[in-house]
């Protein structure tokens, strides 16, 4: 996940997984371990097994780390219980599958989706599969994750996609969690429609799978906003009309002035703490769209003195990953290349050093790094 | 309007009235005339004139006093000038009109719109009329108001409604503000469908008219919540399934009990301040809508460290009266009363008497008043 | 289903029921069994069984008759096979579950939907269950039906709804096809909104389902067409303005009378034959919806000579019964009567009896019929 | 008009022009008379002159000629009085304006919409401007038109568009009837969404501006359909991913095979001959939708009896240039290259040549024709 869930906000867990009672028979494998806050390890441990009929076990392929995954290491989801194995993206190979699952068999190659979806609660009814009443963000969260050699994928039909033969699956990595949360908690929420004008706030690695997909929906002018340089040279690459160094120039000002005083029809919160929110607050046009992707540690200063009577909409949204398979075509057809995002590989053994690098982004140019396992 | 508009957020201006200098040979009438906070009169002056080749004179039938008036009078809006003759609500009587309009003779009987729509601008052209740059909320604020003998209206053909033979025109007054205030930023705003459960925060008039509005589309429960108990008492004629007393229970847990601790799919804020508002916070359900109509003086927290992964949508809007078609026929076909919405009725010229009744709402027991010419 | 499948049109087939060989210790039932055209009859056969994980065995309590089942046994549909049990509607209580159910256990009261649905194949994931991959409708069709003691539910997760305690059971049996088809076929797809005129061309169960779930919408008018008296009176008890008996009167003029010459925003098609469709073309607006609901035999010209540039907009749709949630909440509610529909009642061995009153419906005034099991 | 209107269609008729008596002292200009089927020419004629307060008169800079243009000629709309300047598309600079006239002035560069909206019908406010009650398409066919030196426009307001200095106005051009034709009536009615497969039928220059259009949503997969290798060729060009010439090959059997066998998610239709439309019916998926562009002269064979339970979605739409403001976006910003469709430049005295040169659209290889003034 591009965004950790606080204390209070913990959904329902998913089933806990079975204690990692090394006996000698049972198969090992090695993962990324979370040991507490700051502690991780590259170890050896119990490869995962069948627990339900709609379970399936996936050999990694390729994995990634998320920011998330830094927040969990720094401390900051105490929730999150020692033991546990981290990750929620990846593409790998079914191993084995449950006796309710018919979507796939073994051999297939799948990418993981970062949530879980069960398919058969209100929630997942409604597309709302963040909300899964039994599944939701649980893997590498509350139940173990994909930086590992194995992995068990509850409700695997519904959670897991098909990749063709073929297909460039460092690519299809981004479509875990990156891709769709750029796009449905930004674009689709921000309503992104031809001609527009629109701010992103935010360059990472989230920001920019935003910038990505709103080309879709070809806006005229993409505004890129962020602190680093590197970022923003980057941004305009990927299709960015303008950007704007907040550290060096005044954004609202300058917004301003690209759009005529009007300010923008969407704006894309892409960081998560309440300075950036109020800057789309303050460059949101009459008519305009705010939407959150950010991950908020506290409540900001929502402006309605002067954002009442401006017929403004505010969207937020744990990423659902419901528009999954109308990213695989777009991916699978060309019209969008998320390998771009990628900027490093490592062999997973090397996952430590990868995490290193990861945690230094800005010095490392990095947005997403690859483990191949 | 129900709203008023703060300082900083004054619409481009109508067309500034000429100085009502009282020439020997001009037109007089009477009109409720603002000369500063606390002091109004009904007193003589000059009969409104066509200035424009869009614009219509209308004379009178029925006006009303809105909460917004209350603001004005005491002072909060300071950019109205003295001089001002107040009111933006009435049915009437075509007297005279422009050369450029089309939908409208003399004689025609017609509801009075709040908002002025020029019908050719950019936002007009968008169906966002309260943001029309020619026009918008103008009517008893920067030009003279309704509250009158005779209205001068500006672009008559976009800003006047016909009103055929034999309706109540009574019933019909409600069209000019509160029922589209109601109706387009909380009940179409907050999305409410068939089956869903809405909450309704005031159950003042603009409350109310969404009470109303809100039932075209059929939610299964509708929670009233307000501090006056005779006020919930009417929300419960009117169709409320539930209503909270909020100085007296605990809303919030109350609402979480009603609804399964899932909270309320919408939640319509109608009250204008931030508790009000961070009530809405506290009791939306995932996936659910904060449709905000109150209009507010200062900032409110948002607690986005929760609401992020709520899959929230949070809305503003001046009223655009952009479904005063729709909602005519259906208070034409009789599928909504909002004669309901009338407590009390004057003669024109007890205006005075009217604005205090409607200045002791609760004491007064008082909805909307009716003002006859 | 109120909607028969061509012979061209046979979805995918649900799994083919086991052969029913009487084994000395299976268990028995009672059920309406179809012997080819113009033969059924209420005989012992084998009471079914769980076959796949996902399944569930349910005791019917209540079911009923669609014109559809009057389809089969007229032969129109002669892809059933010999020896199917009938029927797609009904509520009852969980007998037995397969493994894989986690959302019911032996005891629970559901209404059994006439759409089966995988929840995992692409059209599921749409909210599109109707063209399931392995589901959609099969029962009663593909697979044995709800005429029965007992019925076989694949996919019961998907495909059921739990009823609560002290639910209208008999109202409940409405909404296992009868309700979500007039709703989704005819007024979500027909886009009925406030203050709109609608026409409804057929006053049978499905046209009376579209009339009472297209109040939800609150039209201004409702215009129902029939050529039976004795249901254009029904329907005015529905909630119809205006009834139209086309054997007698011309509807067509008649509609441009009461529309002023516009013709109406939405119009549903309730029968099936190429006059009741092109008298929606006929009396469609400028701008306006047809809604097909009912089951062709035949193609109908479509005058693109005028209708061109008219901006109207046609709808096909098999049920996806994706509403029933919505449905269900609409009617625990009381929002909507649906026993209204249910005309005569039978002890379900009475069922021949059942269908020949159905199959004289318009002498025996007969809308829905329901059987006690 | 890339369309027709037949004889029962007209829609109502915009303020006739005054009978065109030559008097000594009226100003002069040269323009294209129709004087009947067959019959053209390039003559001198009475420049026109203000008539309404809301009316403009615009010396024409570019025009062009349209496949409606040719079906006048040819004597299909007999509505067309003999005497009439034919054409509706252009841009042109402001020479006078009326008095109620506020969005331009003299020497302001616009576009000229080829539909008239008088911004005040029941039908303007809805944005369905192609059925304005005084406007729609009037120009080049109920009133005189854009193939002359210079033309008056009735609501100029509503039915120009300024260009801001340094534009190529050459592209604009085509804002005037192609874009927002195949935009409205194929991509926004065809719900095109990324990821999809869409078939365009007809690769003329509506057919074209449907293909550019669509690229606004990035389907995945385009397949345009013709019987002209050239246009294909172009179409190639333009951004189709698979082209098909229907005179060589199965169209139905191709798409199904590009497709899988589930057919595409839209189909516009193009053309305007039943064997076309019916190409649509064919290959559309379930889910589907089928926009249709072509003006049709007859009525097509619509198969209920296959398509009933295919839950797709058919539109017809004349044009309402609602997008206009969005589309000038798109060029200005280049996200679009209109200029791309123009294949042959003349000066405006050249017409009869240029006509010619259109007449024979596939030797000449020709799209759209400038004429320069």
């Amino acid at each position: 996940m591009e965004k950790s869930i606080s204390h209070k906000e913990v959904p329902t867990a998913g089933k806990p997984s079975t204690p990692r009672i090394v006996s000698p028979t049972a198969s090992k494998m090695h993962a990324l371990v979370y040991h507490g806050a700051g502690k991780k390890s590259w170890e050896q441990t119990l490869k995962p097994v069948i627990m339900e009929p709609t379970d399936a076990v996936v050999r990694i392929l390729k994995t990634t780390i998320c920011g998330t995954d830094l927040h969990i290491m720094k401390g900051d989801l105490p929730e999150v219980e020692e033991g546990r194995i981290l990750g929620h993206e990846g593409v790998g190979i079914i191993e084995e599958t449950g006796g309710a699952v018919s979507n796939f068999k073994k051999g297939d190659h799948v990418v993981i989706s970062c949530v879980t979806s069960c398919g058969k609660c209100e929630f997942c009814k409604k597309g709302m599969y963040s909300h899964c009443e039994k599944g939701g963000w649980i893997l590498g969260y509350k139940i173990d994750g994909t930086q590992a050699e194995y992995v068990r994928i509850p409700y695997a039909d519904n959670s897991l996609y098909a990749i063709p033969a073929g297909s460039d699956e460092e690519a299809l990595v981004m479509l875990s969690d990156i891709l769709p949360t750029g796009f449905e908690c930004g674009v689709l929420n921000g309503q992104v429609k031809p001609g527009d004008t629109i701010a992103i706030v935010g360059a990472g690695p989230v920001g920019m799978a935003a910038l990505l997909t709103s080309q879709f929906y070809t806006p005229a002018t993409i505004i890129s906003i962020d602190q680093d340089d590197n970022r923003l040279q980057t941004a305009k690459i990927f299709g960015a009309t303008h950007t704007i160094n907040s550290s060096k120039e005044n954004a609202v000002d300058k917004i301003m002035q690209i759009t005529h005083g009007k300010g923008v029809d969407t704006a894309i919160e892409a960081v998560g703490v309440p300075a950036t929110f109020e800057l789309c607050e303050a460059i949101i046009a009459a008519g305009g769209h705010i939407a959150n992707i950010g991950v908020h540690g506290k409540s900001v200063s929502l402006h309605l003195e002067t954002l009442w009577s401006r017929n403004i909409t505010i969207t937020t949204r744990l990423v659902d990953t419901v528009t999954t398979p109308m990213l695989f075509k777009t991916v699978q057809s060309k019209r969008i290349e998320p390998q771009k995002l990628i900027t490093h590989r490592f062999k997973i053994g090397q996952i430590i050093e990868a995490y290193d690098t990861f945690e230094h982004a800005e010095k490392e140019k990095a947005l997403k790094v690859i483990l191949e396992n």
